[in-house]
């Protein structure tokens, strides 16, 4: 994620091009990013893209052809071009780990910085985190309906080589076990899997010749892609016999793959012929055009899949190919160095934004159980020996009051003053932490059907600023 | 496009091991890049993406750590190895041209090249040509509705920074007549537009203040956002009297940008504000959440709007975010050098591929009118002096007989022996080719509902080989 100071909105460099001319680029403000709840939207999300971003901000600066393009515009001045020159970012950013369960509202990110470089960062860092976020979530929502593992297979039908190879590693934070994009492998060390396509099968005389020689090749790693002539009448039966010789040598096979026909009827056969054959170890993998909706029916109807590859679906949100995630001002610090708080009014309470310089809380029952999120302003102290009211944030004579309870912020300081200040996970560290959190939620709240609607409230100071503010305007 | 010989996905890899180790790795084979209609799915693309596929190919080698990375797997032997180290591709590469509409089953790409090159490179040549084309079908059908311009705004929505980069590049390739996207318009010197945006002018104590700024640092090249605090009774009145100012210092106003609210009934006011008050040049922008649909709409409620800026609908081809573009073997050298044919039958006649070397030719009337494509095999002569009859592919009972035509081949050589012998036209001479070529189609095939379904031939002698082989299996 390098040599990408240009890649923003033009319109971030000619804001910065006035900042700078009217002396206001240097002020401090703060800058929340977050999605908000949207008609056919996500309900929650899974955090991802934080290691890009952190890579991002930290290489963040003009090369010189860039300024040479940039001068070419002939839209900039001095100024602009000797802050671009000498640019740093020297800002302090919070944000939710990655793997995090997020709902609507929440600062995924907060940034504190001057005036110039917030505008200049929030492109990319919403292209960043909108893309990994958006992914993960749908990788989520696909595990979640599998018994089994899910690898993801998409690279081809990815937008573009980032879209692949980002979005393979947004899919193994959102709960997939394996990958087949060998660069995403490389790179971020996620396990990837893959045997062989139809056109192994098609580059060898006959069927069985080609699942010979690949059961040569990787006696102990054999899955055979059966369907290239016939899946019940020549694959399985091919299948069945390469199985039987592996064994003879001492191996056990993988299992067999279905690419297509009826996956519920042929996966029912295909296991009953396997189970006789005395192979009920050998696994059903199955792919084509799976999503979570085809996963949940097949597994209705008793498809005997024991694992799944997801292509399009997955890597593009096939139904949901964006986040929607926005970067609102939030507060804007004075000629005391206070923090002034602001918010963006809308007709709609939905798109009013929360001002303030915040952060989020989780709060758990006594059995450790999530049972709702707290904005909160991140200079108030919460004393949990205490009982806590919280209400509604529209709706507020619906209230609930905590007794026995707990507290997380759910945000940590990733910059101080440009300094990378937090230890970015390893992925396998991402997923076991993800696993680990979203069990404090319950799936009733993240199911793919008509899920339950978690509460995200306002900190009675922090709601009551925003009406302050509100009867204000 | 560099460093990304990993860009694939790992059963290309376990394959060619297998390949090598059964000598068939050096066989010439062809493989056509093509897509299908599918429901849902596209009745024409505009070619994008050619440039990217070039440049991978080029620059396609395996790094030392690549190598590093592929030995920790456990998976591939010496030969592949041996193979890696060394390898560079050697291929020939058939294209259709950036531009150009194309139509279901005809082959964008034809590679002619050793199996175990083809193999490799056939993920990342679908991701690249799958993306671009997309995208830039996406801005074509965008500004097919238009009468004014339309601007690509979508980075902060893309699928990650290269969806958002070359996903600019294929929206100026499909219409758009600029991009907010900064690194974009430097990498493909692509026009980049924007101004700014509602933080701007939340930065000021007032709207005016802000709007007086913008004005002051770019007097002609002013567009002000008039919807931060109430379009009409603030945003239009507060913009005519910049706009009043700076006539008299001798500019005239670029116009106004609204970016909420009832696009139709605001941009009927404020057309009428500014025409009332000495503006009738002023020019309407319009943004949020647009698509072709809702320009179609706007237009046919008398919207007056000029200028569009299309973000996340056009950037992540919203409604169908994905091509489907697939690669099918076509034809195998046998010892000989003989290019032998060979199709993927199907159940379904849309799956079974066309066999043999092809190239596609654009049937013309005597106006120069496209009338039909003729997929036909690449060996084959025609001879435009005599008439020609076409035929449907399925129900071949439709035929036609032309007189007076003439033909034109839709590809062009790229690569010769892995040697680039095309020159790759700038983005400017790919937007003028498309715009002449794609006067040559009717429009009735391309409009936004019920397209009228454009006639994809087979020659004579590629339909008698294709049942040739039906009858064969």
């Amino acid at each position: 994620m390098r040599d990408k100071a240009l890649l923003t909105d033009l319109y971030q460099l000619t804001m910065i091009n006035g900042y700078l001319e009217h002396d206001t680029a240097n002020t401090e403000v703060v800058f929340d990013l977050f999605f908000r709840k949207q008609p056919g939207g996500e309900d929650f999300a899974i955090v991802a893209g934080l290691e890009q971003a952190v890579e991002y901000l930290q290489n963040l600066s003009f090369s010189e052809s860039d300024i040479k393009y940039l001068k070419s515009l002939n839209l900039f001045g001095d100024k602009f071009f000797n802050a671009a020159e000498n640019f740093k970012f020297t800002g302090d950013v919070y944000a939710m780990r990655e793997g995090e369960i997020v709902f609507p509202q929440e600062p995924i990110l907060i940034i504190k910085a001057p005036l110039y470089q917030a505008q200049l960062i929030e492109t990319a860092l919403l292209t960043i985190i909108n893309h990994q976020t958006l992914i993960a979530t749908k990788a989520y929502k696909v595990t979640q309906e599998t018994g089994g593992a899910v690898s993801e297979f998409g690279l081809r039908r990815a937008q573009g080589p980032d879209a692949g190879v980002y979005g393979a590693r947004a899919s193994i934070i959102g709960g997939c076990t394996s990958t087949s994009n060998v660069l995403a492998g490389k790179l971020f060390d996620v396990p990837v899997s893959g045997t062989h396509s139809h056109s192994w099968v098609l580059s060898f005389s006959s069927e069985l010749e080609a699942f010979e020689s690949f059961a040569k090749l990787y006696p102990s790693k054999c899955v055979l892609l059966v369907d290239t002539y016939d899946t019940l009448r020549s694959g399985v039966p091919n299948a069945i016999k390469v199985f039987k010789k592996l064994r003879e040598k001492g191996y056990e096979p993988i299992g067999i793959r279905l690419d297509s026909g009826d996956l519920a009827y042929l996966s029912k056969q295909a296991r009953k012929m396997l189970d006789e054959a005395g192979f009920p170890n050998a696994k059903i993998v199955a792919s084509n055009d799976i999503d979570e909706n085809i996963i949940a029916s097949l597994n209705a109807q008793g498809a005997k899949i024991d694992l799944w590859g997801v292509g399009t679906k997955l890597i593009t949100s096939y139904d949901n190919p964006s986040l929607g995630g926005v970067y609102k001002l939030s507060a804007i610090e004075d000629e005391n160095n206070n923090l002034i708080p602001k918010m963006k009014l809308s007709d709609t309470q939905e798109k009013t934004t929360n001002p303030g310089f915040k952060t989020t809380y989780r709060l758990y029952d006594k059995d450790g159980m999530a049972v709702a999120d707290l904005i909160a302003l991140r200079e108030e102290k919460f004393d949990t020996t205490k009982p806590l009211t919280i209400f509604h944030p529209v709706e507020t004579w619906k209230r609930m009051t905590l007794e026995e309870y707990s507290m997380r912020d759910l945000m940590v300081k990733v910059f101080e003053k440009g300094k990378l200040i937090y230890k970015l996970p390893k992925i396998d560290e991402i997923v076991s932490y993800s696993k680990e959190k979203n069990k404090e939620i319950w799936s009733e709240y993240t199911r793919r059907l008509n899920p339950h609607i978690y509460k995200v409230d306002l900190s009675t100071k922090l709601y009551n600023l925003k009406q302050k503010l509100l009867n204000e305007k």
